[in-house]
């Protein structure tokens, strides 16, 4: 039986690709699904398919729309959900996915450096399991599905 | 009829203290709510509470034990939800207030400079309204209450 | 025990007024919450709040993050939903009103001319009560509170 | 992983055999469902399978009866759904089509021509997306499918 | 703290009011609601509120609307459901309603005769409680509010 | 795209092989389930399993577990429900089976012969489709299957 | 504004009578309510309503149809939830009210002497907050009303 | 059509594999799932995973943080629930995953020697099922599927 795991979290690495390739090292039956990798076209998603917008904030609202319907329609029929933070940039994308996925009831697995345990304590404490690398959470995936 | 509008955001100032006075000014019926405000009270609280932990990671989730315990009793009797952000902090525990409130199908009202306009345009896009201050958020309850 | 009741509908003239009358002047212990009635505030209320936007489009997509921020509020504590459709306009947020009523489990009252029974045949199948005039839902309301 | 996607709007032209036709050329594993296309046999439907009526509002019933069927089975299993509106007829139940997808939780896509921003204001304002022609929707559906 | 009770079952005697009148003896903080108990404008409401109908069917249609309205509002608002079953007549009203109170998680009271307790053995095994009278019934009530 | 229907209703005729066998012919793609068909077994199953109840309440009592342990499962798994009622026996539980499927957002359709709209209005006001006629059912089906 | 608590838990000496007093002294608004505490009365309930069963099994499922009548009607109506677990007696009951406050969507306070941390380790782990104190679980809440 | 069922209790024997062997063997097409059934591998998980703990709380912590993350996975998949109660242990576990299963409308089936009956009363009566063997709950699936 598979799962579905839903990947958020930054797009400026190739962490998912790894964890895709380690997952399929371990013949683990795990389909992956995340936010649109490359950053550039997750930025001018908006204009590329609704056309020029007069400004900064509504070329952005436009993409928002864009990243929003893929994130909602994988993230609805994920089994878990995995969020990664790191040290660089506000992640807010991530923290309101891992927020959404709480609230829907759907397990998440926080990564985070422990460098970050206090800004993100109260997230921390609601997720299902909190780990400090992305093959710690594929463990846990594994061990579910032992 | 009064609305119960419950306040997420930073508490490093007295935001919350003028809105409440602005809206009693203005004669509105509104409830306000939110988290603990004095911020060493509030990073204490677990070991205030359940003792002495045995390092900071853990004196940081017995915090939020107790204020998520908070958010998650005013937040489920809310009408509205506020989130403000501002330029300091890292703020994930505002995400994460603000996404619970849109995934628990509770309108949320975004303030954010325009500076923030960028790292915050997915939950932008998903709040029911976004303003730049608090007190265009005033204004916009008020308008229900009109 | 007290009835919330939304009114959705056009908001050119004064009907839920009259309805608010009505009700008094049975004793009816009924509360009724609606839209912003004055058309064009309801229309400018976005650039009254968040300020000028770039283009019409955009004048209009402010305007209804108010609009619906006030709509999701009172529907939310409404007991019943009635909705009028008139032979004028084309009166989507009624539809929309009326369809969010059905789907959020709130019995929906439908208002609407018998010659229009065509164009609104669905809507009406899947309304709790079909009637012709607002002194006809005011009567179903009446029912409930004998 | 295939999408499930019900069309919601009219059913005076064939612009879901189009798309059908669109989203296979591009290979994007879409199964598309939407209501009953032979607009008389819509209208009549109620009458085929339930018999006579006694006047035209009950005949509209009837057929009601079976169109509303057909539309919740689908919507109920669609993981998006698309609502196309026009300049031509009232178009209500593309409205409510549109609305029910909202408060289920199903991302809407909205393709409305600009002419229409308007009236549709509010509807488009709680849409996950919006945009103008059908080729854009299906952009949208490639762009969650890369 | 008050307890809303809603009363389901037939309207051919007063058992509605002697249980109200036994809960007031007692003094006990409930609140009972429950459908129109004039037999005879049940079943005529339709055509009073809708006007005259083609046949029967369309008759009790119309009544049903009305009737529906009622009982889902009081329902909805109910803390708990007291189901009356008795020898005579079919009694699908109340069956529906006892199964509606069980999946929207209302607890369910179940008053039958025990000469009843075959064909109503399924329903039984779902209610919170079975008794045979209504006194019982209000004294399972008496025990809550202990 | 299969549908899985559930079948409620009498169990004395084969009624439901009837319609396995001409959804078959029609060549649809309909799973029907439904209760236990041989009614000595669905009164005696509570004491084959759980062995001698101490009376006839108890041995009903317990039948009733397991018939409504079926019931749920494959009510919980369907699309649609079919509630068949006839002018013989109380059917309590096919009133319950109708009234769980509306409650549960599940389309119903309920097929009852003309002489017993009255009895059966309030049921029929709630449910998608009423028809008469087994036939007229899986006409409804096919409908949608188009 | 009030909170309303439920106080699961043993029903052996009381702790809930004191856990009252406190909340007073300490003026805060709080409204308790909990099982039967009269621990006889809580056994023998489903025989003095219902009548004499006849057996020992039988006796016990007619006390759980009163018991779980009440409990599930506070639980519904509370904010939180509070369990006490305590070295003796198997407390099965307190497991399921803490399990369900935690299903639905009600915030838990675990109260357990830190001897029990093993067995209790899942259960406190879903737990919003888990200390060894009744005192320590009144100021949780006080700090919720600062 | 295959059912999948989740196996909650104890894991110090073999009796889900004497389970799964035996339905295999009455070709009941069932997939089991359940916990981690080795003991010490169930209790070391956490830090196995997240590394060494600060003490026995915090390692009993963070092993649930993974134990839960399996059983809400599979719980949230299954269409059945068994939960098995045995003479030892506290098995405070099993009863969290009968309570959870009853809250999340998963019909659960209660499997317990006669001789715990009063303990277990309140989760019995609120189970779907009650037997003393696992060979009757297999007995009880089978029954669904004839």
């Amino acid at each position: 039986m598979e799962l579905l795991v839903y990947l958020a979290g930054q797009i400026h690495d190739d962490w998912r690709e790894q964890l895709r390739k380690k997952a399929e090292e371990r013949g683990l039956p795990i389909i992956f699904k995340g936010p649109q990798e490359d950053h550039d076209r997750s930025d001018a998603i908006g204009e590329l398919i609704k056309g020029k917008q007069p400004n900064a904030v509504y070329r952005d609202h436009a993409a928002s729309e864009l990243n929003n319907l893929r994130t909602r329609i994988w993230m609805q029929k994920a089994d878990v959900v995995i969020a990664l933070f790191g040290e660089k940039y506000r992640q807010w994308n991530t923290a309101m996915d891992a927020a959404m996925a709480i609230q829907m009831g759907k397990p998440l697995i926080l990564v985070r450096p422990e460098s970050l345990h206090h800004p993100l304590k109260e997230l921390s404490q609601r997720a299902q399991v909190t780990v400090e690398t992305v093959d710690q959470a594929l463990d846990a995936l594994a061990y579910v599905l032992e």
